[in-house]
């Protein structure tokens, strides 16, 4: 085994454009090392690099290098890019079994990192404009003539992104804060860290391969970040994952405190498990519930920042889980090197891992934890060559299950053994389950087994605002959740206090956590100019051409139509009703329909005014407009009368053009007037347009029906 | 004159439910002084006051008291209090006049104030359901089957909102933390600046005689905060205005570095007006320019975070800016005690502000700054009986305005004289200004003077990422504008870097800021159970009484009801084309229809289907259900051919009584299927729904049209 990081080879960075390695590494410099045998893989060191020039690249040739580009453009790179490493994972598998990686831990790893590329370049192009600037909520009609109006934007912040992560997600790690990163048009500079590096190192080297994305977007510090954050200030931000301790370190930074970088962290938090009394042996919530408890502690070796560190059960139901637990950890727990056959958790990342965790359940055992299952002693392993025995240069522990008489213990809420380690504790009522949950001072994540909605109820309401997560595990979902232990794209990764009071993913949210959110005021002229979109009060172009006859190429935002009067009688009214079955007393009978407090008579059906105006607004023949897909924000306003009459003023609105298809949306303003000038409705009305004249090719009908 | 403050009355505290105050000043407390004239007014001390009992009993009986009401019952309060303090202003006025208040001065504080409360009373009730946790965004579908979901919940944080304020603004200040932390249901403990605190008193003091309030909602700290930040913890928040330094030692307490204790803070910035190239002298837009900045300097003796201190125009009308602005000064701005007739700019808070605003700008003098307009020297002034001279001992300064050759000079960017002061500088292109406006290093609100849309759309784009909220001003808006120094409650107030790295108001973006967002996963029953919000996939009730026929006492969510098939032929598509005018070749001409993409051939109007599910689901006789006011999120997904059937299932998705009124909103979740149970479109119906069987009163009918 060489013990000197000068003889080893040096895990690469990429910097400023080029790969880049110091031209040895320190004496001293970290080792990486196969966490099942404890061979040296590389040394560790990015010792001389120019951390400033770094941050100085990235605000300059990244910043330039994804202007150019809109969200939809990015999102679908990074489709491109999931679908090209979906190709190289077997290479990816391969150095990560080096790091005790088991196939299942694979699957959370590389598959979800991969997964997250995927569920961005999906969720960008669904939900966020074509552009580069994204409208926060309403508009604020702030003067009485509307001719002043505000409204927020998101605009990308003008800096970098940092990404400081952990050691146990080499790969899901790095690509949870690129991808948002990189949609959000922020340059990334990626920071593994030291023991699992390399598998960072080769992904990246994957990504830079594929060619696809811009130079610029991403950089990798292969070793210690240093001076990195002295380079830092209100433009950039930092993402870290990893121990509170290190955390306190980087929080600290006068740049972090004093300077306005943006920081969020993630960190470990003591994540709870509550099993509800309705929850009892025999029921498919105590099955779940020891099944989700058993995997989360031994997945990944129970190396997650969100794994069940306290396992909160009915006082009466402690001894029952106690045993259910320890039986289903005997049955499915093959300790082994992830690359023999049959082994279903690997080893904690290194020997000081190793080293930490037991001291930690050691002094939970001096602070009166019971050991009820497993051992401190080093265990008998499957090893790569699938003889049995000890490895005592491998990290591996034993799964360790420790009860506990008084369940406010400190050390249950405080302490945590980062490996196969929960603590089963007892409450004995609703109000007490809370109290000990929020003990954990913030967490990630807590479950909540039960099948009474009453007892859910109350359970989330009382620790919701103590968690980022909660996750409600009943017999209806058992199967199909994701599980306690996997943060999802979709939604918030990050826990207040302990957890480290940061956010990512949830998202687009985490798209917003990398861009300023800026209150712009004006007129709606000058925030059409600003955002691209037709605000209400701005100037209409009513064309001698009908809007409906322009394709994507000749379209533009606030090009409209201005119908006719169209008079609507009683007869229209009654023959409508007669025809849709629509019958409602407020349209057939004149006094009921006067007693109503909102209606002056019989009035004419909101669903008739849309179908008309539908008619006095259509374009019949064949054009580029291909279908009226939906309908948004439907308002009526004024109620219309036999004998009054109405016309509609319809404008473009926002314009999408779809990146990879012959269409795109046109979402239309409406509005609906009567014979006074009052408004009757407002509504959008969201169609499919064709880029050109020439129309679209059939075979894209896909998208209408997802 | 007064000279220590033992002899003094103290400015009181309202402390656990009580007024307090300490026995004795000590002989070194602070002492609030008359700005105008130097009159010693109280000695400020909250000297033995117990801050770790004030934050125990806001923890719990402050959570406790506001847990019984919904959004809506605390945003009645507001608007009630609004209404009580709007007939209180002028005592409040005769106080503010002490702090160098002028009339307008007292419509931005006291005024603007109140006024925050009626938004936050009206957007409460609008824009917030009734009832205790807010949805945020979509629901996010996590299995095929969809048996998992997942959403973002805010539950109100379990602490404190520790606020504390600036001297500039002792009413407003107060109150736009403490609306929305109201709103939110967190008890707030205010603590105001040493020199205006006893203004802030008599509002609180005001606030609590109105018996609107809680018990335990407020507490108010009138002296100095010392240890508070030492009891707080994760749950709590502290939201600051004030300056950098104080900001600074704040930041660097370790229960916020390290605590988790949520911090905001806005404080003073160097903020940037620009003139575009195009708003020479003669146009409207270069004499709103002209106002804005003259404004901004001497509203509140120019001492606003928000005050313009960078003037930015074309290098080639930096002249005639001068020029016009120093006219404008001239012929505006009476120095005075403002309880004198025609007084139209008052005295800094205390003498010494204007020693330190003198050292800044002597130090602006020193780096560069050429002197173009007013005096360092004590100016003139009308004094409280009309007669004009010195007032050595009051606080007063004659507006200053800097001109600079070197626009890069680091004390223009950097140095913040907090007083009636601003700096000329000048650009030579759009880049430069915009390089130039981001030398502030983040501010809290910039503004963009010009017509074109297209300068605006460069220069907003540019700078957007460095502001916290960007004016437009042109002749459209340059009348009904609100100002570029007023924050209104609609929108956000902070700004990255220098100003703080903070949000404030926005809407109900402050009552969120107040929660924890959590994303709660289960099944759609169990997400039904913890929002209260029916969602699909969950339990629906098919009860033998159309849910249409129950009052709101008798609704519940899920209550469902479902239809029966109706055939939809071709010659129900040809009347319906024929009717409405709808005559679009998709429901008229057979061969081009099925030429479209994503069409089978001629298929029914989406309207004709919405008019007949309003068939297939109503019921025509009077009843609870009053009108059907708007419908949302419409998606057609699969067509209807003709001869295709359809059905309806409509099912009560969340209820909201309204608190003034006998009615409520009923959101019903609205589902098509066809004959083969595949989905034809989802929307959502909102109606008005009477609280009981007894209908409602008549006069009630003012919403409809709101």
């Amino acid at each position: 085994m060489t013990s000197t990081a000068t003889a080893l080879t040096i895990v690469p960075s990429y910097l400023e454009g080029a790969w880049w390695t110091p031209d040895s590494a320190p004496e001293n410099a970290p080792i990486a090392r196969d966490a099942n045998t404890g061979e040296a893989l590389a040394a560790v060191s990015a010792e001389g690099a120019d951390l400033a020039a770094v941050v100085r690249y990235g605000r300059e040739a990244g910043q330039r290098n994804l202007a150019d580009s809109t969200f939809h453009q990015r999102a679908l790179k990074l489709k491109e890019l999931a679908q090209f490493l979906n190709g190289r994972r077997e290479e990816l598998y391969r150095i990560s079994a080096q790091t005790g990686a088991t196939k299942i831990d694979n699957l959370v790893d590389i598959d979800g990192g991969i997964g997250v590329l995927f569920t961005f370049g999906s969720k960008g192009r669904r939900e966020l404009p074509n552009s580069n600037v994204v409208i926060d909520g309403p508009l604020e009609v702030l003067s009485r003539d509307g001719s002043f109006v505000g409204e927020h934007l998101y605009t990308r912040i003008p800096g970098v992104a940092v990404q400081i992560n952990a050691f146990n997600f080499p790969v899901w790690g790095m690509l949870e804060k690129f991808a948002p990163a990189f949609l959000a048009g922020v340059p990334s500079i990626v920071k593994p860290a030291t023991p699992t590096g390399y598998l960072t190192e080769a992904m990246v080297r994957l990504m830079l391969e594929s060619g696809i994305l811009p130079e610029g977007a991403i950089q990798l510090i292969s070793g210690s970040a240093r001076d990195l954050l002295d380079h830092l200030d209100y433009r950039d931000l930092v993402a870290f994952t990893g121990s509170a301790s290190t955390a306190k370190v980087l929080k600290g930074h006068p740049n972090v405190v004093f300077g306005g970088v943006r920081f969020t962290s993630e960190t470990d938090s003591l994540n709870a498990a509550i099993l509800g009394p309705d929850a009892g042996p025999g029921t498919p919530e105590f099955d779940a519930f020891v099944r989700s408890v058993a995997t989360e502690i031994t997945v990944k070796a129970g190396q997650k920042c969100t794994s069940i560190r306290r396992t909160i059960v009915p006082e009466v139901l402690k001894a029952d889980v106690v045993a259910a637990l320890s039986a289903r950890l005997a049955e499915k727990v093959v300790l082994g090197d992830p690359r023999a056959e049959g082994v279903t958790m690997g080893a904690l990342a290194s020997l000081d891992q190793l080293a930490d965790v037991r001291a930690a359940v050691q002094a939970m055992l001096d602070a009166g934890g019971e050991l009820v299952y497993g051992t401190l002693d080093s265990p008998q392993v499957t090893r790569r060559d699938g003889s049995i025995g000890l490895v005592e240069s491998g990290a591996f522990m034993s799964p360790v299950l420790l009860s506990w008489d008084d369940p406010d213990t400190r050390e249950i809420h405080e302490l945590e053994a980062f490996g196969p380690v929960t603590s089963v504790i007892g409450y004995r009522s609703i109000d007490e389950a809370i109290r000990l949950a929020a003990l954990g001072a913030g967490s990630l994540v807590a479950s909540v087994c039960s099948n009474d909605p009453l007892i859910v109820q109350q359970l989330v309401a009382g620790i919701a605002a103590h968690h980022g997560r909660v996750l409600v595990l009943n017999r209806e979902d058992a199967r199909s959740s994701t599980g306690h232990g996997s943060p999802v794209p979709h939604l918030v990764h990050g826990g207040p206090g302990r957890a480290g009071g940061g956010e990512e993913l949830g998202g687009i949210r985490s798209v917003h956590h990398h861009m300023q959110r800026t209150a712009i005021q004006g007129s709606p002229n000058m925030l059409t100019a600003v955002t691209g979109v037709w605000h209400p009060g701005a100037d209409r172009n009513f064309d001698a051409v009908h809007p409906f006859r322009k394709s994507l190429a000749e379209l533009r935002i606030g090009d409209a139509f201005g119908s006719g009067l169209r008079e609507v009688t009683l007869q229209d009214v009654t023959d409508f009703a007669n025809s849709t079955g629509d019958t409602f007393y407020a349209h057939t009978d004149a006094e009921a329909a006067a007693a109503n407090p909102f209606f002056p008579g019989i009035v004419a059906h909101g669903y008739l005014l849309l179908s008309w105006a539908a008619g006095l607004f259509v374009e019949p023949a064949p054009g580029p407009v291909l279908a009226n897909y939906g309908l948004a924000n439907l308002r009526f306003i004024t109620p219309l009368a036999a004998g009054d009459s109405f016309r509609v003023t319809l404008t473009a609105k926002q314009i999408t053009p779809r990146e990879d298809q012959d269409y795109g949306e046109v979402c239309w303003d409406a509005i609906l007037h009567n014979q006074n000038d009052e408004i009757v409705a407002t509504y959008d009305v969201l169609t499919l347009v064709a880029k050109t004249q020439d129309g679209v090719d059939a075979s894209q009908s896909a998208l209408l029906t997802q």
